[in-house]
Order: structure tokens, then sequence, then C-alpha cells
């Protein structure tokens, strides 16, 4: 059976909960458009342990799709992340104190990998149902950017695994409730745009997506 | 029957929609708590007109309850206004061509007026059920603040009515498309909290009013 | 002789400096275009004291004008105060502990006060040197809203002091350090702004303020 | 002789000005710590003639330092760019009508470049000063990112130039006048940043951005 491995994080700098592993738990099990059965996986948000424990799974399950989900705080919309660099450079500690500065995420790895995502698509599926969406060029340099980084550049070694990317979600209301002006987005709209995002991925073929918006 | 005036503005600069109007219309027959029932009321966004047909409705329907929507856009959250300021500044045209600057909405008036409305306690109701409020402290000089202004004056002079103030609802999500990077807020919780904060004003006494946040 | 009363405030919320202190007191024993005397006076940042040195100062100094200066922290502009509100709603202790909440400044006072500077004139005046600054409708609810309320209800009842008023100064580039992201102005910068604001106030005559802005 | 290349744009989106250019001019003839001498030279914002003119001047100049600088509106602090990435898509069309989407700057190009210039070295000399300063992960995808990554691609071509990069610098105050809200630095602060920026590039030796920053 087809499979796609939907991540999410773990709470991290003191907060009780991760919008990205709120969305992804929620769509485990459910089945994607064309067949394919959606795993979520929470990540811890630890620099080489999450994507230690995302590379075994990606050993175990063999999917043919995996989007990893993390939390961008303040963003009003979700954020389709064109593209991943080769940089760790950690603004606080991590959720096991570690705090790497100015190293590279894989030593000898190229700068950067565009997402394996049909980005533009996504996009404009998700705008025609009035869900705010942007196209991203910077995932950060903290453990979101890690496994984002760390996932291309699995997926460049896997046959098996066709596609790959990630995308940033909005604070859920109930994260907001202190800070008051940040935006946040309802877990409702954040599960549409979820399914919807996937329905594209798994129905827009491996050509299109190239024609479409990556770059080679 | 005890009634409540719910007012929203017709689109503006040179937009299609307003969701003031949109969560105003849709209100339009509901019941309140205690059986008042939502009376909608679209208002013209021009200056003075705005206030004319407003003081017009407010003597043919003798409402218990006004409360005016106006739209703030690229604010993420529900906005309580607290309080009015007699003054029109305009920094762009209403919709018939007029832009008066520095002139008083009331000839005479009071420099301020507070909000009639429980702001407070509609607060802590929306946190409860997470969703983004906050209070402010300015409607701006522009049609809102002059229809705030007018409203509260008036309610000064009409014993029967007995609540009065002003909201201000973010954008909805289809009028953030072009922009991408405002936040909006969902027509669906938008509605639930307008239906919770006319809850909140109804339940409570005009005594807890003044306890809770009202300044005399 | 006559004199200009500036104010600054002490640092607050943890910080070793305040912009309107350092503004201020570099400008105390300065001249203003017609001959007045800058005299500069720091206020604390703690409610009712603050009044209470204010009230005291004036009484002693007997200014013809009093211009109270405060910190705006994450504005980019010079900020010219329109309105000032009969409400203390803290949203955190000031220096002496105290957080009042929903209270007025002065019992059984007006709702609010007009700033009584000739604020348009002053904004075409910075803005023609390029300086950025806007004309702000809130002074917030702290202690900077609680000093602008108490020196226009003072002003009101001394014949002497014929012009008041309160500015907001953005962030000292020093401050902005650590943030990065919040936008700051120079010490330079801020002072040309205030040397420049002073003489609009000393050269425009009271008659033309009025005519100018204010509301009566 | 030893030069500096610093390039600055013509103005755009219908723009009187640009800091970039400002900037730029006022450096061109000064000397920098080391002797070298600054070139300055406007680029059109238009995508490939920018590069192309660029490419015809590092030929004729030979210069062992290049750096490329944009103005970034909105920010409130010069941004030191850290990485450049194969991709231009023009959200709006450039001085010659065109806007080309989802397109590589160079065919078969890796996908990212990171600066060679000592991006946290300038960034903690400009804080010692007070200047505010970020680390950039993202340049757009415009003609500003066209430009990085082009003069880094043509930096690995060429042995003579040793350092290249690209620095966003934020509005000049009088860009800001019809805008008001967004923050804007002096010419002489910019100025002092650019020349404190220069002065970090020349003295630091190659191997030390290495260990400093750069990933390999």
């Amino acid at each position: 059976m087809k499979t796609i491995l939907l991540t999410g994080f773990e709470p991290f700098a003191g907060e009780t909960l991760n919008a990205s592993w709120e969305v992804a738990r929620r769509l485990h099990g459910t089945l994607a458009e064309d067949g394919s059965r959606v795993i979520a996986m929470q990540l811890p948000c630890v620099f080489e342990r999450a994507l230690r424990v995302l590379e075994e799974r990606l050993d175990s399950l063999r999917p043919q799709t995996a989007v990893a989900l993390g939390q961008a705080g303040g963003s009003p919309c979700v954020r389709l992340e064109r593209v991943a660099i080769n940089l760790d450079d950690a603004c606080m500690v991590d959720n096991a104190g570690q705090q790497p500065v100015d190293v590279p995420v894989v030593h000898g790895g190229p700068t950067g990998y565009f997402s394996g995502l049909p980005i533009k698509a996504m996009a404009s599926a998700l705008r025609k149902v009035h869900i705010p969406v942007s196209v991203s060029h910077s995932a950060g340099t903290y453990v979101c950017n890690h496994v984002f980084y760390g996932l291309m550049h699995e997926a460049g070694r896997r046959e098996s695994l066709k596609r790959a990317g990630f995308i940033h979600l909005p604070y859920l209301p109930e994260q907001v409730m202190r800070y008051l002006k940040a935006p946040a987005m309802s877990l409702e709209t954040q599960l549409s745009a979820m399914r919807l995002a996937l329905r594209v991925v798994q129905t827009i073929h491996k050509d299109e997506i190239f024609s479409e918006g990556t770059l080679d």
C-alpha cells in the first residue's frame, strides 16, 4: 500500500503544544485522493536526533511521499517552503539544550535543495478555497530547516521517495491568547489546508511538478 | 419585543465586500440568549449620512442594545473598541468623495465617550473559547469612529437604549488573497465571536458593567 | 523668564535607559526660538507619583509650555499624541509594583482631553526635514497616558500654562540590539525632531493652534 | 592598486531614488582601511541586463572585493544576506517590463551559494557601534537575489575576486514620508554602516572567514 509520511514537531520553547503536531496527528490514518494512507509521526525538536528518527522511519515505512510540518509562530498564513539551506544557526537552545551555530546540516552537502513538492499548484488550490497561503524562501536556520534539508538530502538517495518537502503552519488560536497581537489560524482551517495540499501532491505527476516550478 | 440593532458597513476603498456587513447580515433575525431579536442594518461608508440613517433607525426601532461593527483590515483579532473621540480626520475619501480633516463629529460634544458594552467580560468570554480578541483604545478617525461617537452621543439622549458600542472585525480570508501577509479570520469564527459577544452583552446587568469597566 | 518644562521618564520594564529621558536631559538649559529656556525633568514610571511630582514642578516653575515625552518601543517614528483618556489599565506593573486596572486617572474627570499642541503643524515641519513622524490617536493606558491626561487636566486649571501635550519617541539604536527587528531612531535625529517641534510650539499663536487642529 | 567594487541599484517601482545607490555613490573614490579604493557602479533594476553589466565591469576592473547593495523597503536594519538561490520569481515587473516566474538565474547552476563575506564579524562590528543589523537568510527572488546569485557564480570562476556578497539597506527617511509607518535609517548611519562593513571585509583574512562562518 502506498503511504504518505506526515511529520509534526513536539512543543518547544516552553509551549505546551505545537500546531504542526496537532495537525499531523489528526490526519493519521486518513486516506488521500489516490488511496495512499497518511502515517503521522512526531519528531523531537532536537538537532540531529530529529533527522535520525526520521531516517529510521523512512527506512521502515518506505513512503512515496514525505511532508514535514513545522510551526511558524507569528505567520498569518500557511507557508509553503521553497528552499532548504545547509546551515544550522540556532538562536535558542533546542529541547536537548543544544545550540549549534554556523555548522552545516550535512558536511559536504550542497548549499541548498529546492522543495520537491508542487508548491505553486498547492498555493493556487489553497487560494481558491480562501485559505491564506504564501510561498516562503526561508525556513530559518533552526530545527525546521535542519529537518527540511536532511529530508531533501535523503530523498535524493531513496528511489522510492518520490516527493518530499516542508510546510510551516501558523499558531492555533489557543496559542496566541497571551500575545493577542499574533495572528492564528483555526485547527479546522489548518486541517482543510493540509488535506487539500496532500491532494494536490498526490494528483500532480512528477513531470508536471518539474515543468511547473522546480528548476533544472 | 426586545431588539438588538447590529450594524455593518458597505464595502469601501474599492473592495467588493466588508467583513462587518458579512457578519451582521448573517445574524439578522436570530435570537439572543434573553429572547431579544437581532436586526441587521447596513450603513453607508459616508460621513454624516451613516449617522443620519442610524439615528432614523434608532427612532423607528427603539432597540435596547445597539452594536456597530466595522472592519479593521490587518488586525489579527476581534477588537473591542473602548473609546470614541470627537474627531473626523480622514486619510482617504469616503464613498461619497468627502474627506473631512480636523473637524468634530458633534460640534460642542465632549472629547470622548467610553463604550457602553461590558468589554472586559466580552474579552474573557471570547478568550475562553480561543477566539483571538483585544481591547482597543482607538477606533481611528475615519467613518468607524464617526459612527461610534455619534452612536454613544445618541445613547446618552435615549432612555430606551441601554447598551451601545463598537467592535472591529478582521478581514475575511477571501479579502487577503491578494496581500497574503495580512491576517484574516474565518466567517465561522467571526460569527461565533459575535454570537458570544451579544450573549455577554444581554446577560450582564448594567450595574455589573459599571462596576466592571466603565468609569464614573 | 519664559520656560518650557520638558519631561522624560526613568527606565522601566527592566531596561537601563529610556529614550524620552535621554532626549529631555540633553535639551535641558537650551533656548527655544523665542528665548524660552528648556527645563528638563525626570518623572518616575509610577502611577500617581509621576503626576504628583509633575504638579509640584508646575507649581514652582510656572512654565508657559509643558511637553511630556514617553518612549514608544517598536514605533519607527515620532508619535505626536492627539488625545488622552481618563483610564488607567496597566498590562504590567509600574516601577513601584502597582498595576491599576480599569480605574480613572481623575475621578469625575471628562472622558478625554485633546492635546494642546499644534500637532499638524509639528508633523508638517518634521516631514519637511525628513524625520519620520505620525499623528497618534492613543497614548495607551499605562503611565504615559496617565501623565498626559493629568497634565491636560492641570493645564485647564492653570492660566499660565498656555500649551501642553505629549509626544512618544522611538527606541534609541542601542536599545534594539537584542531584538534587531525593532525599529529605532538615532539620538541625533530625536534631538533634531524635538528642537524643531518646540520651535513650532513656540512660534504658532494659540489662535492658530485652534484654527489648525483643536476642536471646540 | 586594489579595488572594491560597490554596486547600488537605480530606483524602481515608481520611486525617485534608491537607498543602495545613494550610499554607494557617496563612497565612490574613498579608501578602505587597507588602501583599497572603492569604485561605485549603478546597476539597472533589470533581470539579466544587471548581471551582464556587472560581469563586464568585473572583467575590466578585476576587483579583489565586490559588494552588491540593494534596498529592502520596510526593514528597520541593515540586512547582511547569507544565501543566494538559483531562482527568479518576480512579483512585479522590472524596469524593462520583464517578470520572470520560476526560472533559474543560471541554467544548471547549483541551488544556492553562501555569501563570501565575513557576515557574523560584520554584524558584531555594527552592533558594537549601535547600528541596527540582522543576518538574513533570504534576499528574495527579484533582481536583488538575481544579482547576488550571479555575482557569487562569477566569483567562483574568477581567481582575482576574493570576496563577494550582498547587503540590503533600509529606506532613507525621505522615502517613507508617504507611508510613515515604515522604518527608515538616516543616510549618515547607512554610510557609517557600510564604511565599517567594508573595513571588516578588508581586514579579516579569508581563512578567518571560513572558520568564522562559511560552511565547508
